[in-house]
C-alpha cells in the first residue's frame, strides 16, 4: 500500500502527542508539516507543546504556527483537561527546536495548490486553520484528497451537553469545513471514547520502553486525573491519535456514512454536529461518521510506534 | 404498594393504545381520565383511535378530547409511522363510546386543582394539553406529583437527526414543561428502542388471546411494516407503555439524572432534549432520564395485562 | 357607518385605560367585551385595574380574566413604565366592580363561534389570549373580521434594542398570530410615538373635566415621570388608544402593506416584528402597518370621548 | 487639521468608486492603499473594478486584492444593484494598471503592526478583510485609530426587511469587528439614505467636468435605475462615500453613541445591526452611528473632488 501524505493540524494537547508520535513514524504515514492552532490552550502555548514533543521525539517535521483565535467566537481553552500549559504532565527540557516562519495557513494553501490532489488533512484541534485556508483561496478545495478530523459526537458533547471541545471552539469554521465539499472522515466522541487509556495500558507503553514509552507515561498518568476528575471516567481517551490510525488501516473501523450539519446557532446546541444517524432527512451523506474500531488492533499500532522512537 | 392515580395524556396511536391498555387494568395504577392530544395524526383522528381502543377493550375510563394544535408551531403528525388514521391495522366495528363534553386542559386542571397532590401526568404525545393547562393555571404545577413521560433523546433523533417526533411536534409546549419545576422522569428514545416488539414477541400476544392479544397483533403488524420502511429496523418499539410500566416498577429502569433543557432555536436543533449526560454544565438536575429497563420483565407486564382483558 | 363590534384585549396600564375610555363611549364602536391579559403587571393587578378604570368611569361591559402567563416564555412586567400596581397615578376608591365567572379565552372562543363573522380583536397587551384562543379552537380564525393590535416597531424597540413590550413578553404568541392568516393592523412604536402626551394636552383634558378628564389627568402625570426616566422622552405615548382611534376614523391613519414575521429565535432580535417595509422578500403582505396619523384629529377624539363620561 | 490616514477596504461598486475618488484626492485624507474584498460582486470583478477606477482617474495607491468568499456563510452578491460587472455603466479603456502580489489582509496587518496607532480603516463592503486581520493578528487591534465603515442600519435593512447588504453579506465578520473593542463609527442606511443622488446632482458633476465627471455621471445613471427597479426609489444613495466624508470633517454629522450587536442566529434577523438607540440595555456604548448629515456640504466636497481631477 503506497503512503497517505498528511498534513497534521493540531493543538497539543495531550492525544495531539500521541498522533504526532503515530504521523511521525508509521510506515503508512508521509508526514510532510505540523501546523498548529489555538484550541486546548493559546497558540504560544500549543506552538510550544509541539515544539517540545518534536524536539523530545527527535521528530524533524517542519512545525508551522497558525491561527491564534477563532474565526468568530470569543476564544475558549480546555486547561481543565489538558493543564495550564496545555500539556501538564511531562517535564521537558529547554526548547531549541524552533518553527518555521510562514503562517500555518499559508503552508497549507501553498502544499495543496502545489500537490497532484493526494494530501490529505488531519485536523485534531478546532479547524480554523484549515477554514481559514479554504476561504483565502478556495482553488485548494478540489486539491484535498480526504480530511479525517477528531471532532464532534453523535451522542452527547463533552464541553456542553451538545458540543466536543475541538466543534465548540470553533463552530463557525467547523461549518466551513462540513460545507465544503470536501470527502470528510469524522472520529467523534462516540468512537474516540473507545480508546480510553487505562493503568493497564500506561504500564504496557512503559516497557515499550525508550522516550516515546516516557512521553506516554508522563502525559497519560495526568490525563487520567482530569478524566477522572472532569467526568468520573476511569482512563484517558487519546481521541486525536485514532486520526492517524484510521489512515494506517481503514479496515480496522466501522464508520457510517451520514449527513452531518454544524450547529451554528447561538443556543443550546452551538457547535453541536448533527448526525442525520437513521437518514431521515433524505440527504446526501456527506461525512463517513466513525463508530467502532477495533481497539486491540489500536494499542498495538501504538506500542509499535512507541517502539520506532528507541 | 399504594396505586399511582395517574392521567394518562396520549395521542394514539400504535403504541398509545399499548399504554393504554397497560394502565386500566394494571393493579398498580389508578387511571382517573384519558386525554388526547393532536401528534401522530390530527385531534379528531387521535379521540376516535382512543375511544375505538377503549370500546373495544371495554374501558370504562372516562376520555377527553384536548389540543387540536400545538402551541406555537406549524401543526405536524407522525402518519409515515400510524398511517392515514393514526392507528393503521386493526379493524374496529362502529364506534358508541363517546368522548366527555370538558376540554382535556380544564380536565387536568380541575382534577389537579381538587388533589391531594397526589397525582402522576403520563404524557406520551406532544405535551401540548400539559403545557396549556400550567399556562392557563400555574397553581397546578404544586399539585402535580410527578410527570413520567415519552419523548425525547440524549443521542439521536427519529424525526429529525436532533429531534424525537413527541417534542419536535411541540417544542415550545416541552420547554414550558421542562421549566416548571415539576419532578420529571423521561423516557426517551435511547430507553424505548429497547423495547422493539419483534414477530416473536407478536406471537407470544396473541398466544396470550382474548381482546387485548388481537389488537395488539393487528397493530403491531402495521408497526413492523413502517419501522422497517422508515429505519430499516426488524421490529417497532412500543414507546409510550414503558411510562406506565416505570410507575408499576421503577426498580425495572434504570435512570440518570441530568439537567434537560429543549432547544426552541429555528435551527437543525429545533426541539431537541439537550440532557447534560456528563453534568458539564453544573446545573442541577431536573429529570431522571430512562437509560435501560428490565425488559424480559417488561414484556412479561405486558403480557399479564393483555391476559387482564380475557 | 355602521358601528364596529369589537373584544377589546389588554393589560391596563394607562394607555390601555385610555383604549377602554375611548371604545366603551364613542359610538363608532360597539364595546362587546374586555379581555385581561398579563403584560404591563401580572394578572391579578391588570385585571383589578380593568374593574378599577370601568368602576371610575361607570362602564358596565362584562370584563374577563385571561391568561396569567405567556404560552412559553418566563413571565416578565413593565413595571419600569407602569409602577408597582401596573396603574400608579391614579387613587381609587373600593373595588366593587366584579370580573365574570368565565375564562377569557373561553368567551373569546364563544363569541367568535356565535358570531356572523363581524367581531374585530382588538388586542392591546401581549397576544397571549388571542394565540390560546385560536390555538385551542382554530374554527374561529376565519370568524375573526380583523386584528388591530398594537405591538412591534419596524424601526427600534422599546423594551430591547429590536423588540417593542408587547410583542416581547409573548413572542410565540405574536407568532400564532400573525401567521394565522387573519386581516391584521399593527399599530407600532413608530406610530404610536406620535401620540405623545404632553403637559399642554394633560391640561386640555383636566379642562374637559369630570371622572374620565380627572383619571387622564392623574394616570399621564405618572406617565409623563416614566417616560422621562426611561427614555429621556418629553411627554407619555398612549399607545393603546390608537387602535381604537384607528377603528373610528381608518382614514386618519397612514398604514402601509408588509409582510411580517416574528423572531422567535433566543438571540438580540427575539421577538422583534421583522418587517418587510421595502418589499424585499417578495412574499404576500399579511399586515398593514401603520405608518402616520393624524394627531390633532386623535386628541380632539380623546377629548370628546372624555367630554362623555360628565 | 492634521491629514488622517487611512486604508479604504472596498468591493467596487458604484459608490465605492466614489469613495476612492474622495479619498485618493482630498487634502484632508492620507490614502496609504485600497484593499479589495469580495461583496458587490465576486472578489474577480471589484478587483478589477477598482483597477479600472484608479486607472481612469489616474490614482496611483496601490491596490490589494484580499478575501474571495466570507468567513462563513455560502457568498452572495448584488448584482441587482452593481449589475453583472459589479460597476455596471462605465465603459473602461483596457486594463493595465495592476494589483500588488501582497495579500490584502497581510497588508492591513503589516501596515497597523509597523504603525504609530494614527492609521483609520475605511471598510465600505463586507467586513471580510478586517475580520479575517484581526483574527489572524490580534497585535493589530489596539494599533487601529478607528474603524470608520458603512453598514448596517438601527431602521429596515436593504437586501432583507433586518439586515443591510455589507452586514448580511458576511454577518460573522461584522461580529468580529463590533466586538474588538476598537472606536467604531457605522454609516448605516438611516444615514446614506440621506444622500440620495438625483439627475440633477449628476447634472451638477457633469458640469463640473474632467473624468472624474464623467465616471460619477456613467456611473450614477445606472444607480438611478436599479435603485428604482429595486427600491421604488427616484435616486441611488452614494452609501460608501458618507464615511471618507466623515473623516474630512466630522462636524458635519450628527452621530450617537450606541450599543451595537451583530445578529448571527441564522433566522429572520440574520445580518441585523441590532442598535441600543433608546439605550434600554444599559451597556456602554460600542459604536457612534451616524443619523444626519450635512447634505448640501457633503455634495459640495464631492464636487470639489470631482473638479480635482480635471
Amino acid at each position: 500500500m503506497a503512503t497517505r501524505k498528511i498534513i497534521l493540524d493540531c493543538d497539543p494537547g495531550h492525544d495531539d502527542a500521541i498522533a504526532i508520535m503515530l504521523a511521525a513514524k508509521h510506515p503508512a504515514i508521509e508526514l510532510l508539516g505540523i501546523t498548529i492552532v489555538a484550541g486546548n490552550q493559546i497558540l504560544d502555548k500549543t506552538l510550544v507543546n509541539g515544539l517540545h514533543v518534536c524536539q523530545a521525539l527527535n521528530i524533524d517535521t517542519p512545525v508551522y504556527a497558525g491561527m491564534p483565535q477563532p474565526i468568530m467566537r470569543k476564544q475558549i481553552v480546555a486547561d481543565n483537561i489538558h493543564g495550564e500549559t496545555g500539556l501538564d504532565g511531562p517535564v521537558f527540557g529547554p526548547l531549541v527546536r524552533k518553527a518555521e516562519d510562514k503562517h500555518a495557513v499559508n503552508f497549507i494553501i501553498d502544499t495543496l495548490l502545489n500537490s497532484e490532489g493526494d494530501i490529505t488533512l488531519v485536523p485534531v484541534g478546532p479547524l480554523t486553520n484549515i477554514a481559514v485556508a479554504m476561504r483565502m483561496q478556495p482553488k485548494i478545495i478540489p486539491k484535498i484528497r480526504e480530511i479525517v478530523l477528531m471532532g464532534g459526537a453523535y451522542g452527547t458533547g463533552n464541553f456542553t451537553p451538545s458540543a466536543e471541545f475541538n466543534i465548540y471552539a470553533d463552530p463557525e469554521a467547523a461549518r466551513v469545513v462540513f460545507t465544503a465539499g470536501v470527502p470528510l472522515v469524522m472520529m467523534g466522541l462516540d468512537l474516540t471514547h473507545q480508546t480510553v487509556c487505562t493503568p493497564d495500558i500506561i504500564t504496557r507503553m512503559e516497557n515499550a520502553g525508550g522516550p516515546a514509552g516516557q512521553l506516554f507515561s508522563d502525559m497519560m498518568n495526568f490525563t487520567l486525573k482530569t478524566q477522572f476528575d472532569n467526568y468520573g471516567l476511569a482512563g484517558g481517551p487519546v481521541h486525536d491519535a485514532t486520526c492517524v490510525a484510521y489512515l494506517i488501516n481503514p479496515d480496522a473501523f466501522k464508520v457510517q456514512e451520514m449527513f452531518v450539519e454544524i450547529d451554528v446557532n447561538q443556543g443550546p446546541c452551538y457547535g453541536r454536529t448533527v448526525c442525520d444517524e437513521l437518514g431521515v432527512l433524505g440527504l446526501p451523506a456527506n461525512t463517513k461518521v466513525g463508530i467502532t474500531l477495533d481497539t486491540a488492533w489500536f494499542w498495538d499500532v501504538v506500542e509499535a510506534c512507541v517502539r520506532q522512537y528507541h
